[in-house]
């Protein structure tokens, strides 16, 4: 673990100079900061180790609502903070910007606000980070991204593999045997394993997994007009949906066709947002428990302050169930009025 | 959290008696220790919460060396117990048997002997616990292993995706394309992961991965004999192996054969067991970091214990370089002298 002496032998300076440049003192000169900056992060020196002050982490956001009890957000921030303010850390809530991190490196930008860790909740495949992700030195937890190969960065969130399983057995034991998929684009790496996933589970229970019976798009809208008649056409009894709006939109739709759910169609949805108990009926779907996914991320965290190179770190799903499924109709119903549906 | 009032109203007892028969007094009749024990395991009550001394787990191992600085299980232990006990845990390693599993069910067998939680090193798909791992109460830690569904049982180990991927990479910066994987059988968890994983990156990169550069078996021999001889004729350069001693073995075969390494073929191991340091030529391989494996162990439990039922706890791997891969061989040699092999 380097010090403040390495980093002050590598520069040639004082020891003072690089403990004064890291904490952005007036009398050193910017480029001197940004020197010391630099060379603090290239030497691996962390913070951590050094200061008598509590150790503060950042939980960045970016992409998802987390201010309200009813956000997604929410419960991972307020379970992330229960376990981790006792334990003596300070944690900060950061609004992400694209522009934020086209300003500034990852690892620099950690290194000058004095951040130990982070959380990252919403990144997606465009975010400009997630490419410096690959080589951070900077202790980093990403829900529901992966990145592979970098011994500091580790990912969290539900077993998708799991989450699966559970849907289909759930349809199982209800009587169904033509479950269909419907899912988001495959380019996030979440929708590409329940994807995967779907294919796996049912096909080592000898049910059908191809494209007759799964679909998907990037838009909500072109999934269910674009592959949602197909699966009914082909006797779904039953749907899978990757992400609970989704399945909303799928019951809406279904109803809009004449299918009553669960009565014709069951639908399953996954997250357990908390919309689900409002929609008609009440949504059945995978939860991913937030609290819980709020605490394994810092407990994910300080595995890797503890120098263990954590690679996943990932939640069984649970399944939660409410009305949106229902026993296998004796006499599987066709759609009555496609064309019905207005925003098609 | 059930407590002992739960367990002696659920019986019609005192709170004495169960206090008593969980401490295993002599007052009380092996039957009503038997029921007390039974139903304390059933309401998932859990001393963690109760007891004022300091709390016990155990590690079981079974089928694995680890009393030894060289053996596999040492440095796991040794870094389990480093995390564990200055936490304030007690640590005990029980060295498991078939027998023992047969004798007692699991959560009983934990619950009698006071211990809040365990990790398992070196279960096998035969051994009757494994069974028991789908639906325990116990806080459980499986070393290579996978349970689904269970919320109380965790699997640990390295990303084995990533240990392949981190193999081909290397051995694509020394110019090979044509590479050979020989692995265990399939029915172990791991030893698929790992399959599959070459499959699949291999795939990505547009490089061959069918049974042509393919192959696996229960036996080192058979593993070498039925296969390797396929993917030298077959043009490979390099092999990766499953596991170290199947690589060892096959640099053993490929002199044999007049094949020098890692002139002539490279050879890539998995696990760095300490035995890599000693063949001949030096083994270069997928690291599992020991001492942090037992430490993400404990980090696991932790999680546990705390209520987050974590699924999967993986650790990335790391390429170790020594000297058993070179650059791809200008022009591939063939074996010269493939019945000369002793063993086969």
């Amino acid at each position: 673990m380097a010090t403040l002496d390495d980093i002050a032998q590598e520069l040639g300076v004082s020891k003072a100079t690089v403990s004064k440049a890291l904490n952005g003192a007036k009398d050193i000169s910017r480029k001197m900061q940004q020197a010391v900056v630099e060379k603090a992060v290239e030497l691996g020196y962390s913070r951590m180790n050094y200061n008598t002050a509590a150790p503060r982490i950042a939980i960045f956001v970016i992409n998802m609502d987390y201010l309200k009890p009813d956000d997604f957000g929410y419960d991972i921030i307020i379970g992330f903070r229960k376990a981790a303010e006792p334990a003596g850390f300070v944690v900060e809530v950061i609004p992400l910007t694209q522009q934020m991190q086209l300003d500034y490196r990852y690892d620099e930008y950690m290194m000058r606000e004095n951040y130990i860790g982070a959380l990252f909740l919403g990144m997606c495949l465009l975010d400009p980070w997630l490419k410096e992700f690959q080589t951070c030195k900077t202790p980093t937890i990403l829900y529901d991204n992966h990145i592979s190969c970098n011994p500091k960065v580790t990912d969290i969130g539900v077993d998708n593999v799991e989450s699966i399983e559970l849907a289909i057995q759930y349809l199982r034991s209800l009587g169904h045997s033509k479950i269909g998929y419907l899912g988001n684009a495959l380019e996030a790496h979440v929708y590409l394993q329940r994807y995967q996933a779907f294919k796996k589970v049912m096909t080592e229970l000898g049910l059908t997994a191809d494209d007759s019976v799964m679909g998907y798009s990037y838009h909500v809208n072109a999934c269910l007009s674009q592959h949602l008649p197909r699966l009914l056409e082909n006797g779904c009894t039953a749907i899978i949906c990757s992400h609970d709006m989704l399945a909303h939109s799928a019951m809406f739709y279904c109803n809009e066709l004449g299918l009553r759910v669960p009565e014709d169609i069951s639908i399953i949805g996954h997250d357990d947002i908390p919309l689900c108990r409002y929609t008609t009926p009440p949504l059945t779907g995978i939860r991913q428990d937030r609290p819980a996914l709020g605490k394994s991320a810092f407990y994910a965290l300080s595995c890797q302050l503890n120098g263990v190179p954590l690679s996943t770190h990932l939640l069984h799903p649970e399944l939660v169930m409410r009305s949106s499924c229902g026993p296998v109709p004796r006499e599987p119903q066709k759609p009555s009025s496609r064309n019905s549906y207005p925003y098609l």
